[in-house]
């Protein structure tokens, strides 16, 4: 009737799921779609840039030795020959004591070596010609943006893998790349089980909650960088269940489903996974919440068996599902960043197994202070909304004091981390 | 010919531009829609959390006092009369003695008091009859979620102005926010300008570039929570400038340019504000990059004056536009989130005016540790795709050395501030 469970230590599990990663397919969308995507290809440089010299300011440019003499009381005095708009190019070439009227981002004229900013010059008129003069020497070079001086043809400037953001876009326009090569987002169907669970829309009834594990879990693929497809709310039946996920096996690359792995009469998964075949990598994790975590493998795809737990749930996802989803969009740091903060309130609890404790941090005179935030009852959502981080507490240790140095685990975080957060561990 | 412009404190150039600040309308979206948009009221608990004394673990369902006299070599013996599934509740109630076969979540049968986990039991039958026994007494309450323990009715869980994240969604499920009333995102017009801009798909030419900028700012206001809508690029003639300033106004809720405001000859957006009669708040600003930011308002919607130079375009979205676009989305928080760091690299150039360094900030050994990236230029594109933060290095500072205490500005960030950050700012 009940069956014996060995905890896994947290490191090895997830050891064991990141064994089974695969990387996803390329895909193409037009650079205004790529925001919060993932680069498929590392982004290069086309062109050096700047592209040509350049005048990074209003002025004009004029060739430097002509201004050696100038002085505050003996201005240098140059004839105005041409002016160059941005995106124009001077057909003159400057001869002596010449200069041309340059805007900020036009090509530096034939002859010309450095460029006089507008408030520092003096513009008037003689006879319908314009002159132009200054009162202090230029040297070759002054303001004056050189061709790839920023980054040179071919240089590496964004990693395949990395999530674009707005400045990722600005380089991916300013080369060219006008539809992008990006990563296929991993379709990650969510399955909630569990014949206490009601509709969003439907009143509460005695004994039952609401289903918010599914939509939370959504938004959690959404954030990882997934596209979730949701397959519906299962009742406690064993049958449906086993057709629901060998038919959403056909349509997903990652199969999530919440409820139903715990040691209970009603919990079907493990039966499932059995009368599947698939490889069972664990059953039972030793940390807290989200002990019951479960995660198998089919034909080379990954059935995560979360918690029905809401807090489990959220957990058994950031820790397990969201690598495999960064490592899948080509990331090179798909585990989460950990980070060493200062506790900013007791948690005096001992902690028997290692416990992630949902905390909030911030910045504050350039230290991290960590907080739990809420209860932190494994049964209570309403911390959820505001906790940022884990506060990551090993097994075997007691309580935690203010000011105690801990571990924090980002959620709302891009940057990541190359190596496991738990390699540390014990 | 040469307008001369006096530049304004940015602190009070921000101060300027808040002063208009509006609000946005609410509309409604499913709760899978509402992922990453904006609360447009409070979300409260409707019903108490947990609704009702449920059990948090597998187990039994006791009365507390009969487990009084329990001893490792004098167990208590229970009947165990019924089971409860998660969803459905007992209609047996308990006489002394009896225990209720009980799953994580179902609701305490009537008159039990506590629960005792199932790997704290003997589960055996006699006769047909199932009993279990514990070795330990239990007390009133334990293992008992309580009735509202999490959250009585009627709490306020998250603040409007809120942006959704997975944990939100939780909360919005578990409460019955089928619909979610969310704020309608601000429409955010963007026109280019500049003869020097190539599209993104044409080759490069002789003096010009490519247009990076309005997709730039396209994301930056999808990250700040915008609808951005491309209007165009524009060639530098005053007419087609000036229609397409007034045509934009009718659509969007907030009017960006880019290019065109430097005091270059070509530079028409000046005139464009004069002719439309436009209340121009100020058209220079003591920082770099960005100086030439220009905002403008004009029958109560604001028109943005972004330079043409990327770093600096980008300073001048995130320093003026976004916060009024989180204001708009009901935040409480809409400034950037100044934060306290350790400067990880020399900063060895003084600071005549207030200037915005691209730099990336890590957390290490608890502390905050910011570095400038890249060369700062500011044409320089290559370094925005590293940068999360601007260090703020004031006006009339010397140089900065490794160690330093400096200022940042987060820009992927969700928290906010509720106060100008340049509030402390000479």
């Amino acid at each position: 009737m009940i069956e014996k469970r060995k905890p896994l230590p947290v490191k090895e599990a997830l050891k064991k799921v990141m064994s089974f990663a695969t990387v996803g397919d390329i895909e193409q969308v037009s650079l205004q779609e790529s925001f919060g995507r993932y680069l498929a290809e590392d982004l290069i440089a086309t062109h050096p840039v700047p592209p040509f010299d350049r005048s990074p300011y209003d002025g004009f440019a004029i060739r430097a030795h002509d201004s050696a003499n100038a002085k505050a009381d003996q201005p240098v005095e140059f004839e105005v020959i041409d002016e160059i708009g941005a995106g124009s190019v001077s057909k003159e070439s400057l001869g002596q004591n010449q200069a041309i009227r340059i805007m900020t981002g036009a090509q530096m004229p034939c002859g010309s070596d450095a460029v006089v900013m507008l408030e520092l010059t003096k513009v008037y008129k003689k006879d319908n010609i314009v002159y132009m003069s200054i009162k202090r020497p230029f040297h070759k070079g002054d303001n004056v943006s050189f061709k790839g001086e920023d980054t040179p043809e071919g240089s590496v400037l964004v990693k395949k893998g990395t999530c674009i953001t707005p400045g990722t876009i600005a380089l991916l326009a300013t080369f060219g790349y006008e539809k992008v090569q990006v990563v296929r987002q991993p379709r990650i169907g969510i399955i909630a089980t569990g014949s206490e669970l009601l509709e969003v829309g439907e009143p509460l009834e005695p004994g039952k909650i609401r289903n918010s594990n599914s939509f939370m879990i959504e938004a959690q693929a959404k954030r990882a960088g997934a596209r979730p497809i949701y397959l519906g709310k299962l009742a406690d039946d064993f049958e449906t269940c086993y057709k629901a996920v060998v038919d959403a096996l056909e349509e997903v690359d990652i199969l999530l489903t919440t409820g139903g792995v715990s040691v209970g009469d009603y919990d079907y998964l493990p039966d499932i996974y059995q009368r599947l075949g698939a490889n069972v990598l664990f059953n039972k994790i030793a940390m807290r919440p989200g002990s019951v975590t479960t995660v198998a493998e089919y034909n080379g795809k990954l059935l995560f068996g979360l918690s029905g737990n809401p807090s489990a749930c959220y957990v058994g996802f950031e820790l397990f599902v969201r690598p495999i989803v960064r490592h899948y969009l080509y990331s090179s740091r798909p585990h989460l960043q950990k980070v060493t903060a200062i506790l900013g309130k007791d948690f005096l609890k001992p902690n028997p197994f290692t416990r992630f404790v949902r905390g909030s941090f911030q910045l504050i005179d350039g230290q991290v202070i960590a907080s739990p935030v809420g209860l932190d009852k494994s049964n209570v959502v309403s911390s959820l909304a505001d906790a940022n981080v884990f506060i990551v507490l090993p097994g075997g240790t007691r309580g935690y004091k203010t000011g105690d140095m801990i571990d924090l685990l980002l959620f709302e975080d891009q940057l990541g981390s190359d190596t496991h957060w738990a390699e540390s561990f014990k």
